[in-house]
């Protein structure tokens, strides 16, 4: 965190709160040193790996989220893109992980992009993937996405859902984004309501449109996911799907992977490994859940499953520097936060994900392939669980520190009162909140 | 339908579709006679059978429902419980399958519950369960259900959501209802947010409370569901605990079914047979799913299913002549309806349970019985087959036309013009519907 | 059947069961067709349309199969190939709509495949794709294919599971096939155990290599499998990868879907249509399944999806007839017969594929057309329902009758006591059955 | 281990290899104690702990399992009970863990109970509950359960059935056992196949039967299963017909939870909170899952589910200290070893198992109660992941060495050469293994 960026958080505080981590973490971070060693490994190395790390911030994550049921608003939710851009500043400010801010249009459509560039870049913010939304209707919209958007039978439906598209491209363009995220809710309730396969020939044609406005150093993410708000046939629904549309598309299209979109029993990383292989994974959308898209914070449920991602993700990267040295997917969490603070949660949930990364980074390869070669299972597996197994909190509370962040983040938070200082200056409307449904 | 009944179509347009469609019915109805009649079997007694049917139809849903993402309203949607009974008439009018309506309270609450009960007897409907409601906050409730209702930790956020549901009987005995149905949609969406047992254990205490203000000649009906809102651990998540709970409540309590509550792959049929046999089936949500709790037209997604259920239904009101006579398990259906007519798929979902009643009722029970005894499981399975395979549609048109319904309900809703004439009476409201969200 | 067709069952007995059956089956069949033609549908070109269908039988099929936990042999098993085709010759004679077996290699292997492909010719009976096994170990093999066939990280594995293939060509060749079927195992029980990558590249490899081999009028069907017998990470897992692995390997490789080798929820249809408009349907394993690949009969559980499959492929048909001419996916039954006479079971089976290529020509495209358009969802949905409402059994007999098959194959085959004939005529060996595992 | 028992891995070669592990151990304990002590906690208390855990090894276990498709034997296979117990003892000497062996009748029966239990007891090794068999056929047996046993219609089925599962108790009380499982794969493949509720009827008969022959100080554990081999209905398929049965039979009645016996999406862990309040809880098969009923190594696919099982665990004992005093629930490793040594399985799995048990332990049971009031979500959470991330490896190390086991039981094992020694000494049988299939 250089001088000119712009701290929500009073530096100084947090600056207090390490002092009285110092001891514990210098401690801990000693001891897993000598663990480590004794295995053969640097600590050192893995914590300035774990500096590297990033992930970013949904705006719409720093509203509380709600279901088909009820939303249950917080205290001093943000009611417009630049409160958001402030309570993301905290995220990164004590994290030094989420340095990127994926923005959603049409509700954080600004008449001042570039009022907004500037306040993110003071603090040390920049803009990833700009999210298109044709799965509800605005006030004031021509046409109603009721049945549909990009492939929707009525013509002037699909050409105003990709102007909408067009339109998210030339607002990232004035904010410094480079891909567009591209999904729809479109499909089915009901065996007969669609052609199934000329619903996918419509989906393909608009999107042609959109593919044809992307700049050149663009990309376009193609979303995939199971079921909900169609619930008897999804459009896109498999990564199979995503990957054959992404083929037609071209080389700017790819395929984004949310880790809740998939059917039960799903091998997720199964998927990662096959987009890497065949040129195809964009990117990903950090979450967890245990039945259906939850969008539970990041390995709050299935923790080694996050991990065996990210083993993949290494494993590709290995790869890639022997050739496909493109390889970098995009990483945003994507998570609805209805009974925690989101602030809160989108930090620990970098943090779960950064964990991931660097136990995937902790994982033997040498001895891994070995294993594999000789069809040692039992040794291959251990292997594996070796990496995981290793709690290193200690590595990613001293990259934090390193990086100017905070050695527990919630803690520094908490002890800021920020939630407190908004509650006072962001009065809660009555009604629904600015933040959009998750 | 007698004279005294007040109608929501023009009789003689319902006698006027019926008469353009009887050359057809008739004859459709005279060659399905006769194939029955081939099979020793009297289409008579089962026209006679499915004129006996009825299924309750919910205030809730004779709006649009929607997802979590959106909602698209369709034009006239009912705006008070008063226009939501016009609209249940009509389904009744047309179906003759749906004389009781069930209420959702606080949304359907009324200063006026005579005048209610009035409207409703003039229709010839009465009322079903009543349903309480403490997922959602209300305007100007005291305590947040943010984090339970019934299992909350709090003592006073329990104590209000039990003094709802006694309000709900209360509101109840002034409709005639006879039964309560408890949903609570309480969870964790974390590993370690509740205390699994001590999460139960407050629900038990607070459902006994609700327990001891039934009046002696109500049920009182406990409806598991697997997930959302609560996406880790719902506290009445399965039969099991809801029959585990109905046994240490008491005789009134009963387990209801809602086809759309359970984890995949889940054999519901079976479900509803072991219900059946220890005395704690109380009754049915009808719907369809094919992922979660998708609130799809009854019969859409999986008919054959809906066609089992029956069959455990009428294996169970077979052994209940025998002995345990008070078999009688409540009906109604629970969908969302989101991008069709509410009326026009209510009246289609009830035909379809209907349906499956008579085929249910077509079974040879003595030859399937032969064939279980001589594990002569192919022709078991084909004995089955046979009832669910016949085409009824002609016995329940002519069950309806002789009750007085319309022969085709939703081709005799839509010559009437009912929908127009609705969206001229209930110009739409800005913002949300007051249909509540399903 | 041609006078010059072998007949295993005596064709007096089939014509007496015919005749004994005439009036009954000639009321129906008039009946139908009376209420078919007041909704415009003329039932003898569905009746003519019925007697093209043809599903071929695979020859392991015959035999009783079994679970990991046991197998509970029949009486009369067929103890090699020659008793395999009697017993498949009595199911096309009996039905007339299984023209064509699909074999096994090596549990097929004859040294003498003229004298078989004579015997079959007899019976008026061709062979449909040949399937290699590369899944178990056979007496005297090599290598074992413990951890892995096509994927294995030896080379000498690879190689011979390659050559397998190879030989079961050499096999078809012989015999008329003019496909060969790869499914393979292979797969991982451990995180760590494979490199995900890794193993595709491999299996690619092999595949390329026996793709070489293939005769130019030959096609490759890819067939996968979520899970069995690996039970972590199968290579061949979803309809994804083996599209992937199709286009891959070029032209003559397509997509084989088995109904039961899906994830839980998973839209079977939605992949029929995808993969039909990417050009890469080759055929179809029919049966039905709950939980897993339970490879119960076709049409036992969820005959509705059954008949959206055939939606989808009579969809495929009437696009196919104004360009891509050659749209002809190849139709076989793959079931497992754990608790029935296998012969019944497939007899049935194939009448229940029958029944819904049927039921899905029923469907009056045009005004689904129409409906899709003008989002009339609920009319859509039923114009669906309608058609597979419709009970066409009698069309089915008419059309089998008419063939020479017989009018209710399972009553004609008991009555003619083909298995008590064959229990004598074939004494079981100790110890495991000659059928092989399905 | 005491001196009088005898060991099967030469007791030096345990001290040597110990030995060689001696400072790096030393070297991790203490870093972890450190940690641990900064945190409040006394590592040696959690050490004695561990050192006071015990999983029952399965017999079949230590025999290659295998799936309906294959099986490729290992190396060294036990061919009767005797040697099955070596096997055992092998585990239990290096993990110390494993101090019962639970035994599968018929597969393990011998003439000479006395000599087993003496084996046994030369080993240091007890008989935990006994398991019946009536999912196959064994040679020479009156009647065949291939229609069902406990259910089967046939009362000559049944009752040979009931008289296995008496037999069974009689040869545990030769051995020493307290406690019969009872698993049946009772079912249907078809709709139809089975009165659902009669088959539970007549379940229920039998198991009063066999319940009745229980001694006094003996428990019966009903082990329900979703699906396999049973693919349309299992009789016993949830844990709420288990908890009903149990119910109906009485104290001596309990359910016994296998992790992979669920429907996907489950939660497990709350069936073990909902089975424990209603004091219901048996015990538990030990295994890991994916798919179905895997029978993977426990601890390989989801950890942290297990970990959350013991969480649970640890909650209800917590609580029987204060009254409910006999909360005991019996502890199984329940797996199948297709790709590994058997041995090497178990121990890994026994030590998984045993960490779960330590991580739960070290959970903050009163900050997390504290959290839990204040709906404090993310830090109850965190409670939680703060004792599951901690890498307790050390502590299971040490209470192992200090026990007489094995710093390293998989590389002990490996340098023992105990594998090479029983090839030799037991040569394979041709065709199948004496393991049975698991």
């Amino acid at each position: 965190m250089t001088a000119a960026q712009n701290t929500v958080i009073d530096a100084g505080r947090v600056a207090e709160h390490n002092a009285q981590q110092q001891a514990a973490l210098a401690a801990d971070y000693e001891a897993l040193g000598g663990m480590l060693a004794r295995r053969g490994v640097d600590i050192e190395k893995l914590t300035a790996l774990a500096g590297t790390f990033a992930v970013a911030v949904p705006s719409w994550g720093v509203g509380t989220g709600g279901t088909r049921f009820a939303r249950f608003p917080g205290r001093g939710e943000p009611r417009n893109v630049f409160e958001k851009m402030e309570d993301c500043a905290v995220i990164h400010q004590l994290t030094r992980a989420t340095p990127a801010v994926s923005l959603h249009f049409p509700w954080d459509r600004t008449d001042d992009p570039q009022a907004l560039r500037e306040l993110a870049e003071g603090y040390g913010l920049g803009f990833d993937a700009v999210n298109s939304n044709t799965f509800q209707d605005q006030q004031g919209q021509g046409h109603s996405y009721k049945y549909g958007s990009l492939t929707a039978t009525a013509g002037a439906v699909r050409a105003q859902a990709v102007a909408h598209n067009i339109d998210c491209i030339e607002l990232g363009k004035a904010l410094g984004s480079k891909a567009l995220t591209v999904w729809v809710g479109d499909g089915a309730n009901f065996p007969g309501q669609h052609n199934l396969r000329g619903a996918l020939e419509r989906y393909l044609d608009s999107m042609r449109d959109i593919y044809g406005a992307l700049p050149a150093d663009w990309l376009m993410f193609i979303e995939h996911k199971l079921f909900e708000p169609a619930f008897y046939a999804t459009t896109i629904a498999d990564w199979g799907t995503s990957f054959a549309c992404a083929t037609e598309l071209g080389p700017k299209a790819k395929c984004l992977v949310d880790l809740g979109h998939h059917a039960p029993n799903t091998n997720i990383e199964m998927i990662v490994a096959r987009l890497a292989q065949f040129g195809k994974l964009g990117g990903f959308h950090f979450n967890d859940s245990k039945y259906g898209d939850d969008d539970l914070d990041s390995g709050s449920i299935n923790p080694f499953q996050l991990f065996l991602v990210f083993n993949e993700l290494a494993d590709a990267a290995q790869r890639a520097k022997g050739g496909d040295s493109d390889f970098a997917p995009a990483y945003m969490l994507d998570q609805s936060h209805n009974v925690t603070d989101p602030i809160e949660s989108l930090m620990t949930s970098a943090v779960e994900v950064q964990r991931a990364f660097v136990q995937a980074a902790l994982v033997d390869r040498n001895a891994l392939r070995a294993h594999q070669e000789a069809n040692d299972v039992l040794q291959a597996a251990q292997t594996l669980k070796a990496a995981y197994r290793t709690d290193v909190s200690a590595i990613l509370a001293m990259a934090r520190v390193r990086n100017g962040g905070a050695a527990d983040p919630v803690g520094c938070y908490r002890a800021a009162g920020y939630r407190d200082g908004v509650a006072e200056r962001r009065p809660a409307k009555a009604g629904v909140s600015g933040s959009g449904i998750v």
